[in-house]
């Protein structure tokens, strides 16, 4: 192939990322061929709806056979911007067998069929990349898959949803409670219709699980990751962590334990402010890596939009573009340490309880009591007198999910204790 | 090639970062043959001083050869952390020419020979890779090489030097002036014995140079970067900069001018508290990238030491053997767009200077006309009356660094004004 015979393009989807890439592989087409090796040609675009209008993109380039377009023997390249599980997965399955690469920011599919396709590319030999499936724009899977490759990474922290991070900035700054925090977003566009995958963490539960699978070079899926999402989040949460010099953040927490399982999360937690991402503004994004030699990396940006996601796109298109002008491929998905899953109960973590409990004497030292059964050691509690009432804050040291779940559940059975103690995990050691 | 055949890797140094990846190299063996494909196997460590110890390290691997180790004709991988320009410069040149992949983290070498370098590692079809040689241990080249490829980066902003960072930040928090800061920090090991390329701005010019290379497209040396160290910062800066609500960085600008061209300095800077770059603390770098797509993105972590520079070489060492193990390459140094470089009086920038004059009618007019004479538009004036003598605190809107020069000298020559005057940049529009 000479210099000058493009590398046929094809793009599944047309919607805000996909308009954009779209848009920038026609604007950009001069320096896009420059740092290739040759140019790129879009081929076609798959969509749903011939009939919507799509200002600045060539009518003739649509179609609305996807199958047929991704499965065209000629297309060197493949960019995935549908979204869900089908007809993602057999789309992208037909391209690669096909010989094509794929470019995709899919994180559903990655994280429950990410194993079928990862396998599936490695046997026909094509690239698969995927850099705008976690964090928009930052670049986390490149440094996670070839920087820090030589290290050894026991944890990745990260605020990976713009949503719920914009909402929970809100009730903070704003004082708004949940559901008008939610609308807010809604009405600034940060949250969709359908909020269900952002607010209930399922979003930031499927990055977590690719991650964790890159972090730790093991395969880690939707289904290991123990994950819960904002809604339950209520303004006296956030009014407790105020207290307590924290912020509560929607956190992906991947870590190696102690035995060397992975323990994978997503939770609402309360960050301490002098923990870097305690600032992490609005719908930003931002992972922290710690690792044995490097130590704390921290990588921040705007986690979702139009334009910043189809930067990581174009990425990833121009590196599978010069991997195939070379005649060559990029790494391949690495899961040779096959480690193991923390299961959730033996997660530890420190957890913030708050009690609303008869003010009576002896009712702190039953409570102490429901924790120290458990072998969940306090290290901090805030009594605060209401009349007949009093509230508890309690602070424990690290501790396994299922100790502070019994000590909790032994608490609500008290009569001296009103049912539904709050509970939240608390970020540091 | 099977998989148990080693690649072989030669090192050469063993200073504090050699020592490290030496380790390194013998520790990971299992996760590095997982992650490569193949063995990596350490067949020589070039040092001085043969008769030095060095603890954990088997003697039979050393040698004072340099030369002899670089050359070989079995090498796959040289390893270079000397530092310096000459022997690094053709001991690199002798691998490649050996047809070997090189890894360095020598910055002053790509600053100023890089071209040299990559023109040759072109040449003979081989990796060099230098992630190291960039902010430590923060994946900072691979993502400007590759994540953001598909992008088009308008600035990069930097803050490089540890040693330096460490020095402003203890002149902040502890009212140190500049010559106990420096002492401190070469007590605790953050500053050299003889501290000149730190404080003086080199490195970070180096750096500089070699992110406005990657950023941009472009060649670009150590000659073209603008730079300044912190040595003539004095406590009174500081305190201006607080009052300002600032703090005071070495800050590397790259940025591309309206012309097309792109601008490099490196200088004291004032950087907003409200900018992600003021809290930056210690010994710790960032970069922040600014691009039209993704937007703001920033990366931080460890700047140096011995460990984070060692993750960082070793992620580039298996990156080279896993393109060696597939007989390919990465992508190769890109300097398409051939951009010149802004003069340094072209620059704009804001300014804050710090006049001492005489308290008496007429001055502030007489200092106002001068910057109006000169096109630059006063942002703020403070006006401090001492008695006899005033302190006037100006900042400027944006200006171009040869305006800002003249209206300094015309200023410098009036009788009511002190001669001395304080200057110096601030960031943001």
């Amino acid at each position: 192939m000479g210099k000058s015979t493009p590398l046929k393009v094809a793009l599944l989807g047309c919607g805000v990322v996909g308009s954009q890439v779209a848009r920038l592989l026609i604007q950009q087409a001069d320096d896009l061929r420059a740092r290739v090796g040759r140019p790129l040609q879009l081929v076609g675009i798959a969509v749903r709806d011939l009939s919507k209008p799509r200002p600045g993109i060539d009518p003739g380039l649509l179609t609305d056979d996807a199958a047929g377009l991704a499965g065209r023997a000629d297309v060197d390249l493949v960019i995935e911007l549908l979204g869900g599980i089908e007809p993602a997965r057999s789309l992208i399955l037909a391209a690669i067998e096909a010989g094509a690469a794929v470019v995709t920011a899919n994180k559903a599919l990655l994280a429950t069929e990410g194993g079928t396709i990862f396998a599936a590319a490695e046997a026909a030999g094509v690239d698969v990349y995927y850099e705008a499936a976690v964090a928009g724009a930052i670049p986390i899977v490149r440094p996670l898959r070839e920087s820090l490759v030589g290290d050894e990474i026991t944890a990745v922290l990260g605020i990976v949803n713009g949503t719920t991070n914009f909402i929970l900035d809100r009730m903070h700054t704003e004082g708004s409670d949940f559901a008008s925090a939610l609308a807010e977003a809604q009405e600034l566009g940060y949250a969709e219709a359908d909020p269900t995958a952002d607010v209930g963490g399922y979003d930031a539960a499927a990055k977590a699980s690719i991650l964790a699978s890159l972090a730790f070079h093991s395969r880690v899926g939707l289904s290991d990751v123990d994950f819960e999402g904002i809604d339950a989040v209520t303004s006296a949460d956030i009014d407790a962590a105020q207290e307590m010099g924290c912020v509560v953040k929607l956190l992906a927490r991947c870590a190696l334990s102690a035995d060397g399982s992975i323990a994978v999360g997503v939770h609402p937690t309360m960050v301490p402010l002098t923990h870097p991402l305690a600032s992490i503004p609005g719908a930003y994004n931002a992972i922290m890596v710690e690792s044995r030699n490097a130590g704390r990396l921290m990588f921040m940006g705007p986690g979702a939009g139009g334009q910043p996601t189809a930067s990581a796109v174009l990425g990833d298109v121009v590196t599978a573009a010069r991997n195939r002008v070379r005649g060559t491929r990029g790494p391949a998905e690495s899961t040779y340490s096959g480690r193991a899953i923390t299961p959730a109960g033996a997660v530890a973590s420190r957890y913030y309880a708050s009690l609303s409990v008869n003010d009576e004497p002896g009712v702190l030292a039953a409570v102490a009591s429901a924790f120290a059964t458990q072998s969940v050691s306090l290290q901090a509690v805030r009594q605060e007198s209401l009349g007949e009432r009093a509230r508890l804050g309690v602070v424990t040291h690290l501790a396994r999910q299922e100790q502070v779940v019994a000590a909790v559940a032994e608490l609500d059975r008290m009569p001296e204790v009103t049912p539904g103690i709050s509970l939240m995990r608390v970020e540091g050691a």
